[in-house]
């Protein structure tokens, strides 16, 4: 029986702080100048405080693509066609895309979900090649009304905690969110816009490569899907519905679903921090659970990550999603638990920090 | 018959413009919006034009932790004694250090070289644990005259060079440089200023966590190195026995060597990235093989990295040494190298990004 939204949102509690001064005060012993692996050891904190121990493992990994497609794109919003959505998720099953080189050196599984392709997909899910958790053939065109309804919201959120919870149970110990949807930098944005009550043109980016004028109208189209719609931002499925997209609502429910488990998992970029910020609305402790992989060159991503309070482990000026961020964070993850799970401390190591120098 | 420096120094070449062009060229056609891997892209061009490859492979990865001791700490500039050195070498051989468990996660291995720790390490040198070109125990106190002589500065470079040379012919594709050295803060800040010319005060941080009155002293202490020294910014060989270190030779000699053989080599924090900057005084193309792994918290490491005009990589706060920053690195280098030699184009992959747009 699949878990149900509300049950997940009023199941997510914040990570032990007892654990976390726990896991501080065994870090602080290490054989190394206190605090001189900067990020690493606060991540390690994070890893020991989500998994309460100190030798959290995050060895299973697992990026969770969530693909779909978006009405908005008949707007004249992306550089590119929304048949490259399917091209993408035929490359992921080839394993020629980013993502899978990535996951590869990451030790990571890819796993793609059909969350609302507009393409009939079902060769690639009966092959097992896919998850089909499909919403719909993409969403409607959000400028001239809802994207979809709160049903399919309620549906797309649910279908992601189901695969968070599948792949946890099956001993994934660290997940990460990827994307893709031609089209859904624009949704992102307008999920952004509604939370932050930032103008259009402060959340809008290039996504895959717009000219000005594109751009332009990118924004204005976002500016008015926020005004026919009027999402209530105190009501993050409303948000979701109205200007958001299945794979972002997807993503939101990976994320969900990795904290009601008590399970890390790495926030790729732009699309799928949309997603954690509506993961975060419905459940705030959430956060505590993610990790932001990197800045994204997407104009609108700083505002995201202010939003989120969180801070990104990479600044590779990426802007390509899929979960290429994240699968590139996961090592660094992986390197934060080794540091608390295998180091020795100055006693077990035999280091004097404190010898007399010789006076 | 090892490899004499000026012959190693002259045979260092600039990399293949013809292979960057090639590389560059290839990499937009990959599958994904021009550009938008970012970071990723330039470094798999580099690694390409280096390999002189489409294909270049970085799996056999080495992490080179070179170790030496310091007359200079009898100034009173570190926050830890000098026995602290071997007592580090012992935890490497251990597997219990910072650098054993992120080299792990980067699958690469840890070589330990004694370059001239104040200890007697043959046991551990016999028992094969760690690799002994050591010079001397210890340089002299650089505050009172040369760190060490014009021949043990060429002897440095010369086992950095060999222990390069041998590891490369082992079928390392990959090397990455790192040190242990208590004090070694202090010649690498003195480094950075008689090439750069900046003032004691500009180049000098607070190492493994100096007090406000220690940090003082140690710009002082390395003002008064430069005055009584005076080495020529002209003559590396020169800068490194007077105001040098024997690990940080070694690391020179590492990164030439690499260069000599066109292998790229990641250069860790702020005391690796001065034996690059005697690396690329000795050898100015040496740059094109070096990729800088992070931006060190080491006050000085942003003057070290402009003056090797690199852009570094991570930026997470890491004060350490050993190698770790490089380690953290190597997997992201590793993802370059997978982009440009295993993703498919866009033609491979049947994706169409310029498809009629339903006009």
């Amino acid at each position: 029986m699949a878990l149900k939204l509300e049950k997940v949102v009023q199941g997510i509690t914040p990570v032990s702080m007892e654990w976390r001064q726990k896991a501080r005060t065994y870090l602080d012993k290490l054989a190394i100048p206190r605090g001189s692996l900067g990020e690493l050891l606060n991540l390690a904190e994070q890893l020991a405080a989500i998994r309460e121990t100190l030798e959290p493992s995050v060895r299973h990994k697992a990026v969770v693509t969530m693909a779909g497609d978006h009405g908005v794109v008949a707007e004249g919003v992306s550089a590119f066609p929304p048949e490259v959505t399917p091209q993408m998720v035929a490359n992921f099953v080839a394993g020629g895309a980013a993502i899978n080189v990535l996951a590869e050196v990451a030790g990571a599984r890819v796993y793609v979900v059909d969350m609302g392709v507009a393409a009939d997909l079902t060769d690639l899910v009966a092959a097992g090649k896919i998850l089909s958790y499909k919403v719909d053939y993409g969403t409607r065109n959000m400028a001239k009304g809802p994207a979809m309804s709160r049903e399919q919201a309620v549906q797309a959120l649910e279908a992601g905690i189901d695969v968070a919870d599948k792949l946890i149970r099956e001993g994934v110990e660290l997940l990460a969110t990827g994307d893709m949807g031609i089209g859904n930098t624009t949704p992102s944005s307008a999920i952004l816009a509604a939370f932050s009550g930032l103008p259009a043109e402060e959340v809008t980016g290039r996504g895959t490569g717009i000219t000005d004028e594109v751009l332009k109208n990118k924004a204005r189209t976002i500016q008015r899907a926020l005004e026919i719609n009027r999402p209530d931002p105190n009501d993050p499925v409303d948000v979701l519905a109205k200007v958001g997209g299945f794979e972002i609502g997807g993503i939101a429910g990976v994320i969900l679903g990795a904290a009601y488990h008590k399970i890390p998992v790495v926030v790729d970029g732009f699309i799928s921090s949309a997603g954690a910020l509506l993961a975060k609305k419905l459940a705030p402790a959430s956060v505590d659970y993610m990790i932001a992989a990197h800045q994204s060159m997407e104009y609108g991503h700083r505002h995201m990550l202010r939003e989120l309070g969180l801070q990104p482990l990479l600044n590779l000026n990426l802007r390509l999603g899929e979960g290429t961020g994240g699968a590139l964070a996961m090592n660094i993850v992986e390197s934060a638990a080794q540091v608390i799970g295998k180091m020795l401390t100055f006693e077990d190591a035999g280091v004097t920090p404190d010898a007399p120098r010789g006076e």
